[in-house]
């Protein structure tokens, strides 16, 4: 009753916000950006010695291996290196010594990352190419993700450095140890903790609403043009009682994942074969079946067994395919499109359907008026003392909404805020025009 | 006379051979492959130690700070970094410590080429994209290369690693110490040895004949619309003279260098404004000067002024526009497209004026004739034992040229070894058509 009042509330079986757009943004950014956060982390685990063109301090000499000190000599780590020496004696080298230093790794694991997703990138884009038959390069385009994993764990195998590997676990078991497999609900704190844990329950709730709501709604739009029909009540059904299992077990909550969701859509696409050269294949479809799915956590549970084999995938591949998958997920945003615009002049705009009946600079404001609550969101998000007020802000994008009302026509947000996509409008359009005409024509007649 | 006799016999003031096209390829993938030689061979300077997962061998252990040895142990380098001990000792590490290494410099060094390469293109082509006016775009992309390398010196400045720089002489001497400003004609060498001098000195000569002059050839193809007449011969007579000077000195000879001077070109190109959007900016012609050419060689001349500045460029970042520059100096090639033709299905193929009058299947005969040509030029270069003969090997380039009049009808070799470019054919093409279409009306009426 509750869900489905704020369904009805959300209008968003009726598809006429762009509020799902500004979350999938969001959420495509997060991705983006983590991918960057995580490479850069990797310096923590595998930290690099820069500015080795420093003076050292003095009484601080390197150790060679015939073991004569080179003492009070002025000298940088780049000498010593180069008379093959990598350890420094004296007391004032501790500011040398105590920071931990792994060679090589970091900067290495930046060039897989790279790879990968150039990779990734380009052998999913051959598809539109000109070069070998239209059927290897969709084969070529349909196994690029896992041709670019594939490669690149190669390289990392033989060049053979230390970099940071998926941490499998090696037996079957909860990561904290001795912890059991049943949660027991109040643990040792006392029974009237709960009355407490109902307002962050409550954001939780609306979180887990919100991010599994917009993203099958994401996912049910009409351009998908998906045979089944939609089940947003059911979906949330089976989510809220998985986590009521989840939970007693201890075990991590699942709602649909936006990236995740929008990618897997991306490459069930089914798309006439072209004929002529030139011509752009027609969306045909989604590929609607049960085996993608059904194999996914399938394997996801039979990695289990493959421990050995997963140990060998080095993380900056993997944080190159987050960043493919990010990339890929925000092309089809009209946020983003919108955004680019700004920093076109108006004669070189893209023919897109809204901006023939909206002014350039309305666009513009409507898209400050967006990335401003994004940036807000964003800031949320990042401030931990305040994260926790990150759901009420998602929620509060619905009353941004109803303050555009007042600032913009209702001609105006139908054509920014409609989710009927770019290449249907302009047929309709064309239609419309072809429409008048005719009637002009008989007219003349 | 004897110049004029070749440039007669080649027939280069009919712009009638695609022989300078093969050169210019050649000497292209030369400039690409160098490049990625010259990345690789850093690892000479800045060895870099891979493989670090092996474990390692009895009796060889690692150096930890606090002076405890881990001996009989069973570690890998891998261990002992994380143990923060970068020393080996004993007997059996000779096979480690005696590869000279230097951490880090190496894996760094391939990301600051390929972020140079990356970034130049992508400034370059910048002027291609619906971003910022016009006026923007078009000085973004002509400083393209400046930028890009500018970028990756502050880079390379704020990482402070040891990467190699360019290496510019402190004070103004000859390379070789003592040798003199002067060089005596024959040295400590019997005078007699002139006779036999005359051998290389002829293939020297075929070699500057011909590099000088398919550049020039090149840069005064009819596509470049220069408005300044040829000057073969004047050229040739200054080469000449320059030369024997340069020779007396014991300094480099100067002859038109091909991916330079395209480069120059292409920098120097004048482009119509568009007005509307999705027009192709038309090609007016070149700015010619002699302002850019002088003030080239007056900071070549000046650089000796400025080895503390040169001295913060890395190499690698100079390689990154090696590459920038073979790639683009290809991509107006001929070869190169018929080259990427291969992989094309004949449905895919762009309309080249070429493919509506000679088969799809003559087209690759001739390409993999060209092809052999260049691979057979490739391995004579390589091959350091026989290499002396690459000057008589480009001559028969001619040789093959000649053969290919029997290989192949007149009709076709007019369309496949013809240097009126693309554009200027096609509109030629569309003019033809019009015409036959106006007489076919007439003779209806």
């Amino acid at each position: 009753m509750h869900f489905q009042f704020m369904v009805y509330k959300f209008d968003f079986n009726q598809n006429r916000l762009r509020l799902e757009e500004s979350f999938a943004a969001l959420i495509g950014i997060i991705f983006i950006y983590e991918a960057f956060d995580k490479i850069i982390d990797i310096n923590r685990h595998r930290p690099v010695r820069l500015h080795t063109d420093q003076i050292l301090p003095p009484n601080c000499s390197c150790f060679t291996s015939n073991t004569t000190r080179k003492l009070n000599l002025i000298m940088t780590i780049n000498d010593c290196y180069k008379n093959q020496s990598h350890q420094f004696i004296g007391i004032p080298c501790q500011i040398i010594n105590d920071k931990a230093y792994i060679p090589d790794v970091f900067f290495f694991s930046i060039i897989l990352f790279l790879s990968t997703f150039t990779l990734a990138y380009t052998l999913k884009n051959f598809k539109f190419s000109r070069f070998l038959p239209m059927s290897v390069r969709t084969k070529v385009s349909d196994f690029g993700v896992v041709l670019a994993i594939f490669i690149n764990v190669l390289i990392d195998y033989f060049v053979g450095l230390d970099t940071l590997k998926l941490a499998v676990p090696q037996k079957f078991a909860t990561t904290k140890e001795n912890r059991g497999w049943i949660i027991r609900p109040f643990g040792k704190n006392s029974p009237y903790i709960w009355l407490a844990a109902v307002l962050p329950a409550l954001l939780a709730t609306i979180l887990i609403f919100m991010d599994q709501h917009i993203t099958t709604v994401i996912i049910n739009r009409k351009e998908n043009k998906l045979k089944k029909g939609s089940g947003y009540h059911l979906d949330l059904l089976i989510v809220a009682v998985c986590i009521g299992i989840n939970s007693v077990f201890g075990l991590p909550w699942f709602v649909a994942a936006t990236v995740l969701s929008i990618n897997h859509v991306i490459a069930l696409k089914l798309e006439s074969g072209t004929a002529a050269p030139g011509e752009k294949p027609k969306f045909l479809g989604v590929r609607e079946q049960r085996v993608t799915g059904f194999i996914v956590f399938l394997f996801i549970g039979l990695s289990v067994f493959l421990t050995k084999i997963l140990g060998y995938i080095p993380m900056p591949v993997l944080y190159g395919v987050f960043l493919y998958m990010g990339i890929s997920s925000m092309k089809e945003i009209q946020f983003i499109s919108r955004v680019l615009l700004i920093f076109m002049p108006e004669k070189y705009q893209p023919d897109y359907v809204y901006l023939r009946y909206v002014r350039t600079s309305r666009v513009h404001m409507f898209t400050f008026i967006q990335i401003s609550c994004l940036v807000l969101l964003w800031v949320i998000k990042s401030v931990e003392s305040i994260s926790i007020l990150f759901p009420i802000m998602v929620l509060a994008l619905v009353g941004a909404r109803k303050v555009m009302d007042y600032l913009f026509t209702q001609r105006e947000l139908e054509y920014l805020d409609d989710v009927v996509p770019e290449v249907v409008k302009k047929e309709i359009e064309e239609r419309k025009n072809s429409a008048s005409l005719d009637k002009t024509d008989e007219e003349n007649q």
